[in-house]
C-alpha cells in the first residue's frame, strides 16, 4: 500500500506475504481468470508468494491453464521511491519471469533489471532499446515491451533503424499514412515531429511502435495503465502485438485527454473512450426505459393529451355530436398524411422487412379509411362530405409536421413523430376501459353513442398494435444508442406530437 | 484490507492508523475534495484517524470548508464477517456522525448503531425503519438513508404508512406513474408487485424512496456502490435527496444488468450506463479522428481513387484528350446531382447557419458551372454538346447514390455521402504538387495541359473548402457522437461513394 498523490510517494506499507496469498487464493478459488497484470510488488516475500500462489493453482511453468501474464515491473517511483527492493528484482527474474506472457519496463526498469542479472548497459538510443528488450527476453518472458517514453528520436532515426533489418516491423500510430496528404496539410508537418517508440520483442520479431512525443504532466499511473490496459486486451483474446497496440493507443489517448488534478503529475483520463447513455438499457423491471422517459420528459402535456377535455366527455357520452363529427371529418384528413408518412418511412428503409411493415400499415390504413367512411355515415357524414371538408389549421400543422420530421431526419425521427398517435390512442382506450370497470365510474360504456370508438382503441386488435410499437422503439433505441443531442431530438419531436395531439382535439371542441 | 471473494470476506488485514493517516494527508495537501466517502473502517483507531484528519484539514464540526461526506457504516459481511469492531462504532458515531452529511446504513447495520447508543430497537417494518432513521439522525449526521433491501412490503402498506403524514415524500423509481397504462398492460401489473423502500431523513423531513423488489444475487458491493454513487451525486452539486434518488437508481440498475462472476454473490455491473465511442474525441495530436478513421477504414479502395490511373495520367500530361472530355462532360451532369443534393441538405437544416451554408454551396456550384463551360469550350466542347451528352451509367450511379442517401438518412449522412468527391480532389490536388516538386517528378507542371485543373485542386480556394469540410465532418462527430451502428453506416457511406469516385474515372479512362 501507498501514501502518494501527483507531487510523489510519501511512503509504502508492505502486506504480509501471508496476506497476499489469503488474497490470491480468495480470488483464483472462486473466479475464472482471463488474464493477470501485477503491479507494485515491493518485496521478495510478496513476489515470492504471488509467484509461487499463480505456479501453485495454475500448474507451474509452461502449464497451458496459465492466463496471459502482464508484468510491470513497478521499480522506483518518480519522486525516487524504490517501489521493488534489489533482492526482489531477483526473485522476480528467477520466479515470476518465467511464467510471464509479457514483461513492460521503461528505460531506467530494464537497466535496473538487467544489472541485477549480470547483463548491466544503458539505455539511450533506438538499438539501444532493441537490443535491451532482446536480452531482457533472454531472461525468461515470453515477450519484452521496453517503453520508450523518456527517449526522444526523430522520425529520420527509426526509419534508419528500422529499414536496416527485415525483422523489424514498425507501427505507426498517431501518425499520418500515405494519401492523407489532407490531414498533413490541415495539421502539423509530422515529419518534423519528435517521436517516442515502445520496442516489442518476441519470437525473435521486433516490433517498433512509433507515435508524436506529447508534453504532459498527466502522466501519473502510465505504466499501470498500460499494462493493465494490455492485459484486459490479452484477456479478450488479442495477440501480443495488437493487445499492446491496442494499450498503447488507449493510454496515449488518457494522457492527452487528461483533467488536471493536484499539483504534481496528475493522473491519466481513463474515461476517454466512453460516453453516458441517454436511455438506460432495459432491464427485467423497466422493459420500456426509452417509452418511460419519453412519457416522464413530457408529464404535462401528455395528461393533456390522454385526459383531455373530449375524451372524458365522449367517456361520459356527453359529447357533443358536431365535436365527434367534426372529429371524425378532421381525422380523415389526417389519416391521409399517416398513410403518406408510412409510404415515406418506407422509402427510407433499409431492410425488405422494414419495406414489407411500411407497405402493411399503408394497408391497414386504406382499409381503416373504409371503416372510418362506413362509421362517418352511420353519423350522417357522406363520403362527398368528407372530401370536400377543409381540413383545419391543427390537421394541417400536425400532418405537414411528420411529413417534414419525415423529411428532414432519419428512420428514427420519423417513427418518434409517429409514436404519439399510435400510443396515446391507445393509452386513452385503456384509461377508458380502467375507469369504467370501478364501481360507479364516470365512464358509460352500455348505451355510450361512442361505444364502438372506445371498444376499438382499448380492443385486443389496436393493443396489439401499440405493444408492436412500444417493442420497434425500444429497440430503435437498443440496436443505435443516441448520443444526448439525438435524444434530445426525439423528446423534441415526441413531446411537439403529443402537444399537436392536443391541439387536435382542441379543435374538435371548439369546432375549429 | 481485505481477503474476500464472491462467498464471502475469508480474512481481513487492517492497515496501521499511522499509515491512514499518511495517505490521508498525502489526498487532502494535494487534491481538490468535491465529496468523500467512507467505508470499512474496521477498528477505532483507524475510524478516529479519518476522522482526525478531516477535521484537522476541513477545520471541525460544523466547519464551511468540509465537503460532503457520505459515511457508509460497513459492520459486518453478508458471510458474518465483522468489518467493524464494537469500540469502533462508538467512535463513529462521538468522532464521524458529527461531520457526516449522509450516513447509509442497512436493516443489521442501523440495528446495530442504534443499540451501541442505548436506542436499541428491531427494525422490521416500514414504521419501523421511518422511525429508525430519525433516532439515527438523533445521533449526529446531517441525514441518514435507512436501506430497507431486506424488508419485503407491498404497495398498499407502503401507501397506508406514507399517505398518514404530510412529512412523508414518496420518490417511485422503476414503478409505472399515472398516464402509463399502456406501459402496464405490456408489463406485469406493478400493484401485484413487491417493493423495496430506502427511507431518507433530513431536517424533520421523510423521503421513501420505492421500488419494484428485484431477486438477485449480484449484490456482492451494494451499499459500497450505493454510498460512492450517492457521493459522486453530491460533488456533481446535486441535494442529498437527488443524490440519493441518482444514487439509488444507478445502483439498482447495477444489479439488474449484472454478469455471472464467481460461485457466490456476484459484483454489480458498474458499466450499464456507460457506451463505448465508436470515434475518438479529438486529441492535440490528432485533431482529425474521424477522417482518419474513414480513410483506414477503406484505404485500398481510397488509394485505389486518389491514386487513380487517370489521375497520374492527367499529372504526366499524357492522358488522351478524349478521355479527359469525357470526364468533364460528365462531371457537368455529375455536377447538377451535387447542387441538387445540397438543396436536399438544406431542406435537412437545422438552423440559419445550415441553411445558409447550404445555398453558399448551390451557389458555388452554379458558378463553377459557368466556369466548367467556359472550360469546356477551351476543350472545343460547346454548351449545346455538354447539354445534349447522355449521362453515363457511372454518373447517374454516383449522383443518384448520393441523392438517395439523402432521401434515406437525415443531415449527417448526406454530409457523409459528399465528402469523398470534395476531401478526394482535395488530396488528389495536394498530391500531386507534392509529387511535382520532388527532383525530376513524374509529375509535369510547366505545360501540361491539364495544369489548369491540377492548380484549381491543390489550389488555395479548393483547399480552403476542404479544411472547412473536415472541420464540418469532425464537428459533426464531437456534437452527436454516433453508436457502432450509426458509425458503421457512415464508413458503409464514405466506401460506397469512393468506390463510385473511381468508377468516374473508370468511366473517363475506357470511355463507357
Amino acid at each position: 500500500m501507498t501514501a502518494q498523490n501527483t507531487t510523489g510517494v510519501q511512503n509504502v506499507h508492505p502486506s504480509p506475504p501471508e496476506f497476499v496469498r489469503q488474497q490470491l487464493n480468495s480470488v483464483l478459488s472462486d473466479i475464472k481468470i482471463e488474464a493477470i497484470k501485477t503491479g507494485m510488488l515491493f518485496d521478495a516475500d510478496n513476489t515470492l508468494a504471488v509467484a509461487a500462489g499463480l505456479k501453485a493453482h495454475f500448474g507451474g511453468v509452461n502449464s497451458p491453464k496459465m492466463p496471459p501474464l502482464v508484468c510491470d515491473p513497478v521499480c522506483v517511483s518518480t519522486s525516487g521511491h524504490t517501489l521493488l527492493q534489489a533482492d526482489a528484482v531477483k526473485v522476480m527474474i528467477s520466479d515470476l519471469f518465467p511464467i510471464t506472457t509479457l514483461v513492460t519496463p521503461n528505460r531506467q526498469e530494464a537497466e535496473l533489471i538487467l544489472s541485477q542479472s549480470g547483463k548491466q548497459m544503458e539505455i539511450n538510443s533506438l538499438e539501444d532499446m532493441i537490443s535491451g528488450a532482446m536480452k531482457l527476453r533472454g531472461l525468461g518472458p515470453a515477450a519484452v515491451l521496453l517503453k520508450g517514453g523518456h527517449i526522444t528520436l526523430s522520425m529520420e532515426e527509426v526509419r534508419r533503424v528500422c529499414d536496416s533489418s527485415a525483422d523489424i516491423d514498425v507501427v505507426r500510430d498517431g501518425l499520418l499514412e500515405e494519401n492523407m496528404e489532407i490531414l498533413q496539410v490541415a495539421e502539423t508537418d509530422p515529419s518534423a515531429r519528435h517521436v517516442v517508440v515502445d520496442v516489442l520483442h518476441q519470437d525473435g520479431a521486433t516490433t517498433v511502435f512509433v507515435r508524436p512525443r506529447v508534453d504532459s504532466t498527466s502522466t501519473h499511473g502510465t505504466g499501470c495503465t498500460l499494462s493493465a490496459a494490455i492485459a484486459c486486451a490479452l484477456a479478450k483474446g488479442h495477440n501480443i502485438k495488437e493487445a499492446t497496440r491496442l494499450g498503447t493507443t488507449y493510454t496515449h489517448t488518457g494522457i492527452e485527454m487528461a483533467f488536471p488534478v493536484g499539483t504534481g503529475f496528475g493522473p491519466l483520463n481513463h474515461m476517454h473512450s466512453i460516453i453516458l447513455r441517454s436511455i438506460p438499457l432495459p432491464t427485467p423491471s423497466i422493459p420500456h426505459p426509452f417509452t418511460r422517459l419519453l412519457i416522464q420528459a413530457t408529464s404535462g402535456i401528455w395528461k393533456s393529451y390522454v385526459e383531455h377535455d373530449f375524451v372524458k366527455q365522449l367517456g361520459r357520452g356527453t359529447l357533443p355530436r358536431e365535436c365527434f363529427i367534426h372529429f371524425i371529418k378532421q381525422d380523415y384528413h389526417y389519416l391521409k398524411y399517416y398513410g403518406r408518412a408510412y409510404a415515406l418511412l418506407g422509402a427510407k428503409s433499409p431492410s425488405f422487412s422494414a419495406i414489407g411493415a411500411s407497405a402493411q400499415t399503408m394497408l391497414n390504413v386504406v382499409t381503416e379509411v373504409k371503416t372510418h367512411a362506413s362509421f362517418c355515415a352511420q353519423w350522417g357524414v357522406s363520403h362527398k362530405e368528407l372530401d370536400t371538408t377543409l381540413e383545419s389549421p391543427a390537421t394541417t400543422a400536425y400532418g405537414a409536421f411528420i411529413i417534414d420530421t419525415g423529411l428532414q431526419g432519419d428512420r428514427s425521427k420519423l417513427v418518434m413523430a409517429l409514436a404519439a398517435c399510435l400510443l396515446g390512442y391507445g393509452e386513452v382506450g385503456l384509461w377508458l376501459r380502467k375507469e369504467a370497470s370501478k364501481p360507479n365510474s364516470w365512464v358509460k360504456w352500455e348505451g355510450n353513442p361512442y361505444v364502438k370508438w372506445m371498444e376499438d382503441y382499448s380492443g385486443e386488435h389496436y393493443q396489439n398494435a401499440v405493444r408492436a410499437g412500444l417493442e420497434a422503439i425500444e429497440a430503435e433505441a437498443v440496436a443505435d444508442p443516441p448520443s444526448r443531442a439525438r435524444f434530445n431530438e426525439w423528446v423534441k419531436i415526441w413531446g411537439r406530437c403529443t402537444s399537436l395531439e392536443k391541439g387536435f382535439w382542441d379543435m374538435a371542441m371548439g369546432l375549429l
